[in-house]
Order: structure tokens, then C-alpha cells, then sequence
């Protein structure tokens, strides 16, 4: 049974005069940030103000590399070439790297966002892709991929360090993955449920599936939301069920840790 | 009298399928590339192709930073809070150097571009906030200043190493300022007259005005062109020129020179 | 006295995933709507359908032109040609022609935007690019201008046919300027007393400056706003109080009125 | 046996400062030209400088409307929504009517451009897109779409006009497919040949296919390209020699034609 858990969100996915999310907010809630870098969300006044904010928390701060796709949020599939790819993520990193040191922190993992993170959990072309340009800016960065896919072992035989998440508000198969978005019951929207849920992932390492089963998901860290005042409110139960049985919120790339 | 300068062009100006310049031609000619970073052009893959090239030939890499506005090439003057602009800087330089990072090289300086460079010689606001923004993610940046303008003291006054430039291509007034473009003569196009000038540059420490006058210009570096054949051309004598008088072209950023 | 009245209000300003302002609501209020083209903010899906909801409401649709420049709102001050600054304008009317022709609506005013609103308040090289523009599209628009402004003579000599419109939470100088954003006061924020100096504005023909003096204000059209509640609340209580008092809320470009 | 015969190119495709073929030089050859809306390609200056050169070359206009992917040129296939897909063709064609008429021409046709126009060939979804957008702007506006695609009984159906094109540098397969260009001898290289091919399309409705078999091609527009000095000279040839033929070419979209 486990002591401690990763709780991580998305951050700093405001545009210019386009608010998004509630930063301070959710920054009081999770122990890991995944920041926006502007190619898919966030502008860089905009990162920066999140990322000294995330500093100030205590908060671990994570790559949120996308798709070059600001008007589709990230979200549209997207046939990129490998080279393209790996460049379009080297230098998200580097620029949030950058802006890290100014906010004086640092970036420690990388997590793809939308429709790419949800294509290199399957699609090895662009997964390797993915890998490749990580490695190529730093090896320390460690990888969050999806619990149950193959990414993780892709990115593990590249020598990649990577944590598996789950995500709070999500249905699973009883074959560990997500329920699709388009069937009913994907997506759970009650916080006591949800909380309870995460809790039972941590203690027993696993959740029940749609169909009623105990499912095992081996993960590190859970994945909510703080872009609503329903998913904040979410994300906080959460926080306080396992706080209150004695399960400590802990950032997994904190370098106390990886050291 | 030296015995060594530098020559700077501006490359990595590609941007997707858009071609611009010939960056390896003048890659055998310059000693230091001012790389374009994404905001007024370059676009990952491009830029990440020309600092492999930039390292193969052992030429030094500094950030061509520019405003945001990339069909108006950064030619645009813009007027962008000092917030915005010192995020902006920071968000370019560290893009670069996670890219600089990939192919083996380093970010070594720091040079505007086009209408953010002419701003910064002159308006003091805009001027310290790319200072800052150097200084918040890497105080061993050395910026490239306009020689003779106020800049030059702004920012060796922060602290920051500065290196004056002096453009080959151009007239100069008997005050050590550039020749406005509005005026008649104020762009060379002879190469071997380009060239001498040069040469006067160097082994006395300063050019013939536009009104004929021998006016001292204190330069560590020499900004040629690439962008043409004839620029080529006209860079190509210049180098040639100089290493006849055995003066040799070297990087002022290397860091063996910083040491 | 006059009997009628136009409101109008900047509309179709989300940006792909990234919300701002209530359309819907403050389309229940005003008689035009300037809408968004894409080049400060406003993209195709989003604009579509601010259009058709101005059509449902019967709501006149303006082109809210700006400087190509999404991340700053188009708010910032842009050094641009002027034959850049005529094709980018030019583009962005027709791109709202092509958008309001499928919602069944037509544009029928150009009002600029921001920086570019403000500039061409006073800058005449950059004014009359705007005016060539429109007129090169469509000579039947109808310029929206700052009342009071050298604009609105240029426009009119050109042959465009202009309306001047007063801001509705702004103080004015006594000389009919407005009050400059930096000085105490130069923003309204009480409904009521908003509503009351409109009534004025309509019924007496201006209104009361900020050192007291009753100043006289020439406006076709009032803007009001309605991108937060607040500033819909105030836009209600405007609408409210002309409405009590007899004055009718009309679109100044609907075609009814123009023959 | 057909007396004309249109030639259609890609143009209007320079981005601000960077420069993509040779507009001046390829309007002496064809009779409509393809001009880029800005997604993909084109800015308003450069655009408008194409139009009024179409116009002066009295060659007709069509929209090249791609997916909005400038750094990928629009060759990258995109999982747009259709609303997205909807409105983004409407605001292209808008944007680029709005220009023409200010160069004082008009927009006769729609061709959409690169993984838009590979995608919408096959997949009905897009497909139809495109065609509720064409409709909903201008239902005069006529599709050029691939011979022998199913894209062409779609468009039909729905009541747009519709014009099959051949490829004048690509070779054919005998069920009447372009050869993919994954494969050897899928694009041609010879001038000679190539023409010799373009005049029998015109005159014998047909070519010879990769692997020997005559294929009737029914098209009624050949697209050549003038990018590089090599393609110019292709399609100067293909004129040259249908020319000689007595073959007029002629755009099938000129409204002498289309009344």
C-alpha cells in the first residue's frame, strides 16, 4: 500500500487576454504542474506568472508539450513528420526551461498534451519521436504517459525514467483503459465518488471498471482538473480523502526524491 | 591594432517550407550566427538543422531575438509592456537553447532583431527589459549592441558583457552613427570597397564618414549578410580581405576567449 | 432632441477553446454588433456563430478590424505600412462578408480596434489606409469613429459615410477628448450614473466633463460593453433608462435606415 | 475531341517576407490560378499583389483553401471538426473575395490545397464540409476537384458545379489513380514527355498509365506548377504544344464561359 501520491493538472493554459483555468487556485491542491508552452496554450507572460506561482506552492513543474494547433486547443490529430516533431518538442521544453530558470525553478518531467498524448500512448512512430527529443534536451526528465500503454514500455527501453497516471473523473474498461469519451458513463462528474475512487487506487492499487470489476492501474501520480469551479472543487475532495487517511501528496519528480 | 574580430550574420531565417538565406554557405564564412529563435522567423525544424550546421562548423550561436510578429519579419516597431517583452525574450533564448542543447552546441550571446534591435539602442525601457530578461535566465549571455549607442552602457551597467557591433554594409555619419536608409548612400554595394572599409576598421579602429571625415567606431564584431548571392559574395570579401592582413576571423563568444 | 439611438458592443472575441464575453446576453441589448475577424481575436467557428445570434437578434454586424497581433489583442501600437495595413483590413471585412453571407446577415460597418482604433483617431497615414481599404471592399460601409476626431473629416472627404460614436464608462474633457486611461476618474463604473450622463448624451446633446462643464458630444452610436457582468448590468440599466424615456434603440447601419 | 482545355497553378503562396514561386511569370502560362487565403500560405499584401496581376493577365481566380497550418504548409492531414472545417473555408474564400474585389476581379472557384484537398477526395465527411461551406458562401462557385475521385459525385449531387483536374507531372494508373508518389516513377521529370502526355489527355481524353494501358482521364483543368524555373518550363511547354495543336487554353471558370 502506498504512503504517497502525485496529484497533477494542467496549467498555465491562458492565452494573452484569454483566462483559463484558476492557477492559484489548483496550485494549493496538486503537487505537480503540467505548464503550457505555447504551442498548443500559454503565452510566455502568462507561463511565467504561472510558474513563479508554482514556485512559490511548491509545486513540481512538467512540460506540457502539444501539437503546433493554438486555435484547436491541441486536440486535433495531427500527421506530423518525426523530424517536425521532435523539434516542435525540444523547443517547447527549452522554452519552458527558460522561463523555469527566471521563475527560479526548474522543469522536471515532460507530459504531452491532448491529441498528441493521447496518440503516442499507441501511435510508436511519434511516440519515439517524442522520447528521442526529450532525451536529446535532457535525460532527467521523466515521462508521464497513460497507466496501461505501451508508451511506457517504449519509453522505459529508451531509458527514459516514466510515471503512469490515471485520471480522476475517468471511467475505465476492465482491461485498464479508458472508457471512450463518446459512451455514456465515460466520464464521472460527482466528487465524493471520485475522491473515493482515488482513494481505493492508492490503497489497492486499482479501481472498479464500468462493468463492475476490480481493475488493477499501476500509476503515480492521478490527473484532475482545475478549470471549472466543479473540477477545482473535485480536485480538493480528493486531496482531503486521501489527506485524511494518511496518504501524502508528493510531487514524484521532486528532486528530494529522484535523488 | 587587433589581431582578431569577429563576424556575425543572421541565419536560421527559414520558416516551414519558406527558404531564406543560404545558411551553409555562410557558415564557412562568419565566426558567430544570430539564430532566429521563432518569433519573427525560424521554425523548430529549420533552426534545429541550422545549429547542427552552426556546430559542424564550430561557429558560435547567440539568440536572435524579436518581437512577436513573424509576417512582419520583427521589422515592425511594436509597443509591447515590459512584462510582455521581457517573457517574450526569455521564452525565445531558452526555445533556443533547448534546441542549441540537441545539436550538441550552446547559446553563447544574445543579438535583437530588426525593429527590437534599432528600439533598444535608443529607448531605454525596452532596452532594460530584454537586459533583464538575459540576466533571469543566463548572466554569462553576452549582448550584441549597436556600437556607439546608449545601450551599450545600459547594459554593462546591469552587468552584462556587451559586444559592439559595426555593419559592413553601411554608411556611417562623422558621430559614429548609422547613415539613415532613408538617406542616399547609406547601403554599400561594392564588395572590395565593403571589404577595405573593413579592413580600415580593424587596423585603425574606425571608417570614413559619409561626409569623408575618419570617425573611430569601436566594434568587436562585424555584421555581414547571406541572404543573397551578392551578400554572399560581399561576406565572402570581407573574411578574405581580413585573413590576408592576418587577422583572424574568431567567434567572440567561444568560450576558450571567455576564459 | 433625437428619438433614436444605436448601442453598440465588441462581440465574437473567443479565440478557438478560449471564451470571452457573453454574446448571447449582450446581444439582447445593443443594436450592433462589432464583431471580431480573426487578426486581434475571433476565430472562423466562433465568429459564425456570434453572427448568427446577431442575426436571431436583428442586431446590425460590423467589422471590428484590427492589427494582426492575437496574443496582444490587437491593444498594441504597430508601425505598419500602410500597404500592409490596407490588405490586412480589406482581408478581415471580407472574411466577415464571406461569414455573415452563409449566417444570413451582411457586415454593414467597419469600427477598428484598439491600437488601431486609437491611432487612426489622429494618424492620418494610417487612417486613410483604413478608408481606402473599406472603400476599395465596399464604399457602402459606414465608418464607426471616435467622436470628435480629425478622423471623421478625413472619412468624410473620402466620400465614406461616418458615424461618431461617444463610450459610454468613459469621462470626457471638457474640449469632448476623452479622459485619458492614466488619470484618476477617466472610467465610470456606477450603472446608474452611466445611464443617466447617456440620457443626457441623447436628450441634450452631450455631457457633463470632468472639471463640470457641460460639453457638447456629437455621437450616432453609444459603446458599451458587455464582457463582464458588471459591464452587462451597466449596458442593461443604459438600455433601460433611453427605453423609459422614450427613446428608441436603433441599429444606425440597418438598412431601412441607410434608403 | 476537345478544342480548349484550362491550366490551373498554385499562387499567391509568399508569407510576408519569405517568397514562394514566381507569380509574374507563371500567369503568362495558365488561365486560372489557385491563390493561397492565408491558412496555409499567403498574406493580405502579397495576395492582393497576386490578384491584381491575375487581373491584369486576365487569368481567373479561385480560392486554394487549405487547413489552417502555416508551418506545415497545409501538407500535414488535420482531424478538424466539421463546423471548424466549415467555417474556416467560408472565412478563407471570404477573405480572399474581399481582396479580389479590391483588385478588381472576383473569385470564379474553389481548390482546396494539399491534405485538404488529398483528404476530401476520399473521406465523405470533410468532403461535405467543404461543400455545405462553398454552398453557403457562394453557390456559383465551382469545385475543382481530382478526376476520377469520389469527391466529384459528392460535390454534384449537392448541385455544385464541378471540374475534374488532371495532373500534367504525375503518372496514372490504369484504373485511372495518380501513382502514389511513395513509388518509383510516380512524378515526371520530362518537359517533352510531359506535354506529349497533356496533349493527348486533351485530344484523346486519356494517357498512358504506369504500366502501359491507355486510361481515359476525364479532366477539364491540368494543374501544372511554376515554383521552380524546371516547372515553369514544363508548363510553358504543355502550353507551347496544345498550342501548336491548335487547343485553346481557356478557364473553364471565366463567366463568358459559364453564362
Amino acid at each position: 500500500m502506498k504512503k504517497q501520491i502525485d496529484l497533477n493538472s494542467d496549467l498555465g493554459e491562458s492565452f494573452g487576454q484569454w483566462q483559463m483555468g484558476n492557477d492559484e487556485a489548483i496550485l494549493s491542491v496538486v503537487s505537480s504542474a503540467n505548464v503550457a508552452c505555447g504551442f498548443h496554450a500559454g503565452s510566455p507572460e502568462g507561463i511565467l506568472k504561472t510558474l513563479k506561482a508554482a514556485k512559490e506552492n511548491g509545486v513540481a513543474v512538467g512540460a506540457h508539450v502539444g501539437y503546433p494547433d493554438l486555435v484547436g486547443f491541441g486536440r486535433r490529430n495531427m500527421d506530423i513528420a518525426s523530424s517536425e516533431l521532435i523539434a516542435d518538442v525540444i523547443y517547447q521544453i527549452g522554452a519552458l526551461k527558460g522561463l523555469a530558470t527566471a521563475a527560479g525553478t526548474d522543469v522536471l518531467y515532460v507530459k504531452p498534451h491532448g491529441a498528441l498524448y493521447n496518440t503516442i500512448a499507441h501511435d510508436k512512430r511519434q511516440a519515439i519521436a517524442v522520447i528521442d527529443a526529450i532525451k536529446s534536451i535532457d535525460n532527467h526528465l521523466i515521462l508521464v504517459a497513460l497507466a496501461g500503454s505501451p508508451l511506457i514500455g517504449w519509453a522505459q527501453d529508451s531509458g527514459l525514467q516514466v510515471v503512469a497516471e490515471a485520471f480522476a473523473d475517468r471511467a475505465y474498461n476492465s482491461d485498464g483503459t479508458l472508457v471512450s469519451r463518446k459512451l455514456a458513463g465515460s466520464v464521472l462528474y460527482d466528487p465524493k465518488i471520485v475522491a473515493e475512487r482515488m482513494l481505493q487506487l492508492v490503497q489497492e492499487g486499482g479501481v472498479v471498471s464500468i462493468d463492475g470489476k476490480f481493475t488493477p492501474i499501476d500509476a503515480g501520480s492521478i490527473c484532475v482538473h482545475g478549470d471549472s469551479p466543479g473540477a477545482l472543487e473535485m480536485a480538493q475532495q480528493v486531496r482531503s480523502i486521501l489527506e485524511k487517511q494518511g496518504i501524502e501528496i508528493y510531487g514524484f519528480a521532486h528532486k528530494g526524491e529522484r535523488e
